[in-house]
């Protein structure tokens, strides 16, 4: 089955506001088998969304739209709707008393304009809206349906889950969509590309699509069909086969978060965290911090800008940052080692580096970043040199710095001595 | 005028991408004076696309088209286009040499494959793409207009405004959008609406948009006519009134952003600043330096989730922790206290709070939040709780503190002793 989704709204015409409700439904609809062939974004017209729904019905047998349902008088999508298909518009006075309801729980009464939300196209069923006053309305006509639902994502997400999913399953085949959502760190786009390309092009009937998140690489794997035996075993060998072609640097098979994997490696191991940073300014600890529960690991961090405060709080031996640069190696160890002593945490993570756009030199260019790794068998560290601004830089070093504790736990923690400080490897990015 | 735009690719059609020119082109189109009514997305499908066309080219005078201009066989919008306006496809020689020669500046031979992007429908003008292979094509026909960009935002933006912009010039009237951007700390939506509609619905002609960002609310005044004077005026004009309403609310008329805010403050006034976080887990000492430059006023900051950390760190008093609770504006004040002490600094902040899902309780229920403000004058503390989940408490948290010290500044500083532990002030949000 194929599907239009039509947006409706002015506000989305704007340069502020992009329509994010489709990613939402076209997740669900594949879920079911239903391809969405082509969006529409389209403002509060008669015309225009007569012009959107009638080309639509056309071309699909399904057509999910959303917003438009309000009370006032830019609200056209019921109106327009009913007289494209000649039907006539009937007050619901069982919607009337639903909306009245819900106002006056709110100690409020209803005002009069929002009659118009309780008006139905004949043979429309309505859908119930306990999260708003805008009920939704499914119609069919011509062998086509069509769903009118509420612009509010916290409304329209239950209200088609619970309303439109169901009727949706009755009439879609046994073909669904089967989903596997890969992550890797550290890598470029185009390498990872060139790496698995040769794998994922055997399977003509897998899409494949690899996105370039920040400091990340998502590959997708999804495949239609309704034998799910076939498409464990398929998508199951299309990710044994990546996880040869790139080993390690797959953080998860799950899709989930960096600083997920590494909160789930720090539990799993009863370890605890600390982290000293200067580049990065708490971005480290607030992503160490993000997740619920985070308390059981993270411990406590620092963030010291200045070479005075990287001494007083971290013990970074003054000497140290003289001798050898603020921006180094030493001092990245030197802050990993202090914050862990400091905190009593089984690991500790220091960073330091250029995140600009001031502050490079020819030697220290701005991107160039010194992680340390501090645990109980020693301390290891990564000297980096990251591509693009300020925020992609700061972006980059602390997902490096997840993935060496995620890399840490792998291998079940690095071997004492083996500082790395012979150089730069290059950017990653 | 009025315009169209069209985003072509099947990758937009999925759940994980969503189309973000036309937030830019939108932006570009309206400072012309140029109406986006209709956006298309629509996937690499050769009827669905000359259908997509064929809509827009009957509505509108403008259609600016993204997307699929590719050399692979699944870029068909130049293909589809020639086919629809009736127009032979030409080989380009020079474009041929330049792919080539672009090829070559890489060590590589151009793949043959890529003659297709040399090819022009008849009439049209091709558009130099300095960064990447593939060419624009700017097309008149019947009085329409019609712009084919590539998809790539960093070879689309520059091809737009270096080569589409100049010719739009040429054609479109004096009119132009003259546009404002408020911002709002500390206030919810609706309730921003209710002070501000009275006013801005008196100026008919500026279009005026209230969005809900996460801890803020914008306000957006656009106005568009071909007398400058009389923008500056109107726009200045409810500006004034907004103000009024709003008052001290209101923390930029220029759409900056408050981190923004306070850099600037902060810098004007002399003043250094350090942050001890336990809720917000690094997100200030992460905010307070997103900026460029922002050594110069920020010395350092602390994420202490313990409390033995919190005592051993910022000398937060151990029986001030156990008496009033970690959540107490007690800790609040005795981190900010602190936390000024270590660093030295002007200013010293500290937030503690409960940012949930967890660890709340029906005294001290999630989304609680205690932050503090010390200063050479005295202290300040507030009391708030959030709505929402862990991720919109923590945003909200470091919102209020950058707005406490925003509000600092516009006062000189608290007076001495106006610590305010006097019962929580009701959510912001």
């Amino acid at each position: 089955m194929k599907a239009e989704i039509i947006a409706v709204g002015s506000e989305l015409l704007t340069p502020d506001r992009v329509d994010t409700n489709s990613l939402f439904l076209t997740e669900e609809l594949n879920k079911l088998g239903i391809e969405v062939v082509r969006k529409t974004i389209v403002g509060d017209d008669r015309q225009l969304l007569a012009d959107a729904f009638r080309g639509a019905l056309q071309r699909v047998e399904l057509v999910i739209a959303s917003g438009g349902l309000g009370p006032t008088e830019d609200d056209l999508t019921r109106e327009t709707l009913a007289e494209l298909l000649g039907r006539h518009l009937r007050r619901d006075d069982a919607i009337v008393r639903a909306i009245e309801a819900r106002f006056r729980s709110f100690g409020r009464e209803m005002p009069r304009i929002n009659v118009r939300q309780a008006m139905v196209p004949e043979g429309a069923e309505a859908l119930d809206n306990p999260r708003g006053t805008a009920p939704g309305l499914w119609l069919e006509d011509a062998g086509r349906m069509l769903a009118l639902l509420p612009g509010p994502p916290r409304e329209l997400k239950p209200m088609f889950l619970e309303q439109i999913v169901p009727r949706l399953m009755r009439r879609v085949s046994g073909v669904r969509m089967f989903h596997r959502e890969l992550r890797v760190a550290g890598m470029g786009e185009s390498h990872v590309e060139q790496l698995i390309a040769p794998i994922y092009k055997r399977y003509a009937d897998v899409n494949t699509t690899v996105l370039a998140a920040p400091g990340e690489v998502q590959i997708h794997l999804r495949l239609w069909t309704a034998d799910a035996r076939h498409a464990e075993k398929t998508l199951g060998e299309i990710t044994a086969g990546l996880q040869l072609a790139l080993g390690e640097r797959i953080f998860t098979t799950r899709g989930e978060s960096l600083e997920a994997v590494v909160a789930q490696l720090l539990t799993l191991n009863n370890a605890t965290i600390a982290a000293a940073e200067s580049c990065t300014g708490g971005l480290l600890a607030q992503r160490l911090t993000s997740l619920a529960g985070s308390s059981a690991y993270f411990l406590g961090g620092v963030v010291c800008y200045s070479n005075e405060l990287k001494t007083a709080w971290v013990d970074v031996p003054a000497e140290t940052i003289q001798a050898k640069g603020a921006v180094s190696s030493e001092v990245a160890v030197a802050l990993a080692e202090g914050i862990r002593r400091s905190a009593g945490s089984t690991l500790g993570l220091g960073i330091t580096g250029i995140a600009g756009p001031g502050g490079g030199s020819e030697e220290k260019p701005v991107g160039t970043v010194h992680i340390g790794l501090a645990g109980p068998a020693g301390v290891k560290a990564r000297a980096l040199l990251f591509p693009g601004d300020r925020e992609a830089i700061r972006w980059q070093a602390s997902q490096i710095a997840l993935d060496m504790v995620r890399v840490h736990f792998l291998y079940g923690g690095p071997a004492p001595g083996s500082l790395q400080a012979s150089g730069q490897e290059p950017g990653r990015g």
